[in-house]
């Protein structure tokens, strides 16, 4: 791609050579010939080698690659990086993997020792990573990428363009027991199933279990980190962040656009409401709803009011010492 | 089974025709012919298209499905599921897998691509599912579920009738170092082993390590929850509930029937005795005793403590307030 | 190994035998014939039938299997194990896994079902795991050893007497997303790389990113526990000791010789400094410095502050009480 086709994608104005071709994104201080960096603040100075700057529209200084001004830069370089990304095919064709007679795969990109089960189905453009495991009547749409290891029990729905990192485990059982009158735990029957939307990427060896009776959902452009837990019939709406190692308790509901912090846990049946922020190692009670708004600690409140606990608590020393005085003073 | 064969089995009462033929359990707005459902509550209306009830004794609507009258609705429809569970064979005789030629292994259910180790045995009835690595020495006794990609280090013994959902690492080496006058960290020798009884489960991509010169064990009928680490020479009892994400540190006890929360963390050398109950992201510190009854927080206390401690914090700003008004009156 | 050996090999006093000969470490309550057992304390009496005893140098009593007195018994066992530890093969040759042709691959060590990617190196004495994945110009230096399943993503490099075991997947793509004006996230690339110094410890099932256009490090002698997320560009000294469940986020700096405990949560771009101890269950907030010395509590503070805020609360009954007090007398 020439520097004047990266800016036309951008609909942005592109200041010196347009001439230059341009085959990947790189870092601004290791960037060299071929490579597109970026620069997020105005006032950075930069000697960088890259062969084209995207930079932001008030940026200053003169530089001898050629720029490309634009108002959010970084967003600016991950579009890029996604158009100069060429796909490299990496299997041809399940030469060492087991498929199933009445499977129905649609791609040649599945790696060795796979397995696919009964009935499932494979959709144009995926890429099954080596030592997959697809249970049965697994439906996988177009162009979505499992990573080597991830394990997708029977039944599941997953969309197009998702991607499933390594070890990723998606529909195991819940865990739904009742205990009888000896104290022996049953298990609640766990034989509901898992839908995952279009654009839904999920991090490495997290867990998204099925339904008991209903479904689990995790919805469109919805983006998970790794080692996070999903449990049974958690509802996930659209455009939901998720950090690493949070837990969402059964059939917690969280609507779309979302933003859940790192280590967060959540209890059953609760609700967040769209657009709310919930802070890191926060901790969500059963059945509580959480309203729009950024919220924070443990039970979660709202951040102001936790800044204000926050700073109480610190000025305890303070407080005790007055109370000390004004006694003194009394008696 | 037939409607009446339901009511016997549950030894409950049943209202309607006993000839309804019911082959699957399913969820009260989705059932349809041939399928059972539960209503938990007696004031509840329905219009299912169930073809049987399970409902409380004290259900008074009347309902075109019959009705069987139980007085745990959930844990009698838990039962009815595991009767009706049929055993689908998956796998028919291990032809893509290695296995020892040292080994004992008398069920044919095992899966593609797994790997089983010198001197190990597999009782019968067990499930292996695609992938699985077992080590040397493993014993897994009768009808239990490996599912796909777990990994069993050597040495480890498994009971009857657990399932081990996928990605789980049972016996992997504890984590214990003793640092040298340099500086430099020595492993302890991690060369113990992992005992699990019989009907336990274990969550997907939960981790099990190996005693370090002694054994970890988990005790019969403990229910284990996904991403869930137990670390060496932990020992935990029987009918044991442990939620996801969950870390038990070494050499910690946990006593028999004790319910524990998600995201708690538990020290090493601690002790849970017999009926805890453990709130989710609490935080028991090392050799802490934790006495029966139900706890919170970090560092745990009792629930009512925690309960009046949070509320007094939440009261800060009005004591606040108040110190000063004494003061001004003061002077 | 002799008596005699292993206690000049300690370069510590022996009483009794020095010709009995030794073939592994056990617990002192379980070892027999042939083993040799540890006794930490001076006072502790022994019944044990350990055929050789590693004990303090002020250990008083008198025991019929010879003793080797040292200052620190433990750090001698680790020490005596590792020496009488031998490497049983258990690998002869890769006959079921499928190796790129232009894979260097220097060890004969390589188990069942591996993939190894194109141009990957792998290098002599190392030991691979069945059913790992290993990605294209991956690099694994002398010794290393990955235990089954593990996935290693492109361009990883692994230094030389690592140990990685079972479900680790090192290099899966950070999580780094550009929300645009529609609200949609874009994934900011993740191109670059990790790097793991030699001497590594990573436990089960823990994730460490690549990073984003960097690289992710890990030092030398850095000792890592199970389900620990490791994000990206995240850089790790040299002989830091990481506990179960731990997360790190972007781009945040752990310097040398740190302690952290487990379940601690730290956000993005913070700074360890070096020989700080940061208690379990913390929470470090994003951009934070911490410094050298004992931390505790979300968000951390100085353990000696954080212990006497905690006892400012329980007092707040207290307090509370006084203060109704004072209000009484003033009126």
């Amino acid at each position: 791609m020439k520097t004047r086709e990266i800016a036309e994608f951008l609909s942005a104005e592109l200041i010196g050579d347009g001439d230059v071709e341009i085959h990947a994104v790189a870092a601004l201080v290791t960037a060299s010939a071929g490579e597109i960096a970026f620069i997020e603040k105005a006032d950075v100075a930069t000697t960088s080698a890259a062969a084209c700057l995207i930079v932001p529209v008030t940026f200053a200084a003169q530089t001898i690659a050629p720029q490309i001004r634009v108002s959010d830069p970084k967003l600016a370089l991950a579009r890029v990086a996604k158009k100069l990304k060429k796909h490299e095919r990496r299997y041809f064709g399940a030469e060492h993997s087991i498929i199933a007679k009445t499977a129905d795969v649609r791609t040649i990109e599945i790696g060795s020792f796979v397995t696919i089960g009964e009935n499932s189905f494979i959709g144009e453009g995926c890429e099954i990573g080596d030592g997959v495991r697809i249970g049965r009547n697994v439906v996988i749409k177009k162009f979505t990428v499992l990573h080597p290891n991830c394990v997708i029990y029977d039944n599941v729905q997953i969309g197009s363009h998702c991607v499933v990192h390594a070890g990723v485990v998606i529909g195991a059982e819940g865990f739904g027991y009742i205990r009888d009158e000896d104290g022996e735990y049953h298990q609640f029957p766990q034989i509901g199933t898992v839908v995952i939307e279009d654009n839904v990427e999920i991090g490495a060896n997290s867990c998204v279990d099925r339904g008991s009776l209903g479904e689990t959902r995790i919805g469109e452009g919805t983006k998970i980190d790794n080692l996070v837990q999903i449990a049974h019939n958690v509802q996930i709406g659209k455009r939901v962040v998720i950090a690493a190692q949070t837990g969402i308790s059964g059939s917690t509901v969280i609507e779309d656009d979302c933003v859940i912090g790192g280590q967060v846990g959540m209890g059953d049946h609760a609700r967040v409401q769209s657009g709310a922020i919930i802070g890191s190692q926060a901790g969500v009670l059963p059945g509580k709803i959480v309203r729009p708004g950024v919220w924070w600690g443990t039970p979660v409140q709202p951040l102001d009011e936790y800044k204000r606990q926050n700073a109480h608590v610190k000025g305890l020393e303070r407080l005790k010492a007055e109370v000390k005085e004004l006694k003194k003073k009394l008696d």
